[in-house]
Parts: structure tokens; C-alpha cells; sequence
């Protein structure tokens, strides 16, 4: 069994941007040569996430009026007052889709659904350069 | 260290099914022969998630209650005018559920709580037939 | 590669205590001499979980917002007539926050963000005795 480290990096568009990241983390997969294990998956900060959903242009939009349902970003925040950005929203919602996401990969592929895509969310009120570490383990 | 892929899969009723899954993992885990390590669950789709709670009918009832509080069934979704199966509130409870669940297990018994117990969520509208990869790393 | 168990021990205050976690875990990291891998945190039991924020007042003071906002614990749940222990409201929120998380470390350090902290997350109405599995996987 073996480690491989990676990272994936890109600039995002602030405002809830969600963005398919299945294909870097593929590619990554493939560039290792391992055949069976798993791929972990993590975010480094605590203003964006990484979750799973059919990634089309519906349930993108749903999403999004999803997370201004259950954290909306007009609320005040004790946050804010913190740092003065406004961005307590975002902290809140990065919290609860969480930072990382392990699959399971064999014979050299990950073993998701077809509708089934690796998601980053940004939920920072700002553009931001994400970096995303993919940590691939097994043999 | 090895690596063993078990599957588990079931027919679940659709509709916010939540089955108790933890029996199916700890059988295969003791089938494995690991003693050390960690095993990952992961539902294969996108209407689907793995979670953990204390399986006893008042909760189960809390919990569809609770889901249908934060992703109301009745809503429409724009996903809904994609396909056309009415199953966005599906997709989004997936998502925020999330698809999969890492256990650490020592001297062959995971180490879950008396009361914790591993669930598969069917959050899809209609019966699915469901595989739920079980990968056990150790040794 | 090798796997490293250990576990933190603590006592929380109950009512909602968010407790930063992240220096006993790089404290067990340090202490294995583990260099690349990842660490998975679990915490045993159905009313706790593991999760990452900003460990700062005026995020403490919001995520507890938040929680009573999806699910307070004035409500009347099911669960409570089963046990008569009014924490129904707990094993949601437990539920909905997950009792896991994986990091992935490098050259011995683990990959969070600066304001990225792990937080045990005791969710149970009163104060209980928490113990962490603090698994170290890597070589």
C-alpha cells in the first residue's frame, strides 16, 4: 500500500459558487496507477466545503436557495463583528456540508454513481484560490 | 495492511426509508479477519445517504420529521423541471446527508456507541435498489 | 504504513459545549512519528459529533444559533417518550453533524487551514464523559 498526495488549485467566483471537481480528482487517480482504495478528499479553510449532488443546472440553483434557506447571508452574525467581512453565513454553511469527502476506488476507478459528482462549494462572499488536497491510499 | 471490498445491497421502500446497516458492516468486517483499521461506507447514487443514530422508532420518526422541516417534499425544485420525477428535495437531503461514513474498528468490533447505530437514508421518492460499498483498511 | 490508535478523553459542560480539539490531535500525531497519511477523529456515541470552524467567540456564539434554529431543543420529540430523557433535539443535531472527520497530514503536520479548527460538539443536555478515537494512519 502506498500514499500519494496531490493537490488540486483553482480560483473560484466568491457568491456560492459551485464548482465539479470529479475530473481533477479522476485524473489524479489515473496519474497515480493505483488500482484499489480510497481518495480522501479535503478542503483547506473554513469558508468553503465538499459535498456530492447530480451536478445540472437545476439542483445547482437549488442548492443554492438551500443553503440561503437554512444559513441565509443577509442574517446578522456575532462573526462579523469579529473580523468586520460578513461573512458568518459562510462559516456556518461550510461547517455543516463539512471539509472532506473519502470514496472508495477499484480496478483504477472511483466508485460513484452516475449523477453522482465531487462538488467544491464556495461559500465565501468573495473569490477565493482554493486549494484542495487529494490524498490517495492504496495499491 | 490490506484492503478488502465487500458490498452490501438491499431494496429499500422509497419514500424516507431508514435501514439499519450496521449488522451488514460488522459481518463483513468479521468475514475480513482485520483486527485494526477503519472501514468505509459509501451509497453508491445521488438520492441516498449514510448517517448514524439510535435506531428506535421515535427517532426514526424525528428524523423524517426533521428532514422534511429543513427539505420539504411539497416544495418545487427547479431540478424537478430537468427530469421531470419530482425527487429534488431528494437530491438535497443527500447532499447536506452526505454518502458516506468512516468507522475505526480495534480488536475486530467497530467502535461505535451502544446506541449508535450505521443508517442507510433513502431520501428518493420511489423504492431503489441500493449497493453501499464497504471497504475495511487494516490489518 | 502503519495504524496508530489513540483517544482523547474529556468532560464537556453539556448544553451545546464546543470544545477545540485540534491540539490533542496534533499532539497524537506528533507523538506517533507518523509522517504522510491521515488522521480520523470519532467521536463514540449518538449525542455528540465532529466538526471544523473558526474556534472564535463570535462563531460559537452563531453555530449555537444556528443549531437551535434547525433543530431546537424546545420542540417535542418522539425520542423523548422512549427514553424521557428530552434530548431528541440532541440525536439530531448529532446526526446532521456526523460523529467523524478525516485530515490528511504532511511532513507530520495536519492540512487545515489557519482558522480551521476541530471541534467536539457535545449536543446532549447535560455535562457527559466524551471519548474521541483518534486513529493515525500513514508512514
Amino acid at each position: 500500500m502506498k500514499i500519494v498526495n496531490t493537490r488540486v488549485r483553482l480560483e473560484t467566483k466568491g457568491a456560492g459558487d459551485l464548482i465539479d471537481i470529479t475530473g481533477d480528482i479522476a485524473a489524479a487517480l489515473a496519474h497515480s496507477g493505483l488500482r484499489t482504495g480510497s481518495v480522501l478528499v479535503f478542503v483547506v479553510g473554513s469558508t468553503a466545503g465538499i459535498t456530492t449532488f447530480e451536478y445540472e443546472p437545476g439542483l445547482i440553483a437549488d442548492m443554492k436557495e438551500f443553503y440561503q434557506r437554512i444559513a441565509p447571508s443577509g442574517k446578522h452574525h456575532y462573526h462579523d463583528d469579529t473580523w468586520g467581512d460578513a461573512n458568518g453565513f459562510s462559516h456556518i454553511r461550510a461547517s455543516i456540508t463539512g471539509p472532506s469527502l473519502t470514496v472508495p476506488f477499484e480496478e483504477g476507478r472511483m466508485l460513484l454513481g452516475t449523477w453522482q459528482q465531487v462538488v467544491l462549494a464556495e461559500f465565501d462572499n468573495r473569490p477565493r484560490a482554493r486549494e484542495v488536497i487529494v490524498q490517495l491510499t492504496g495499491e
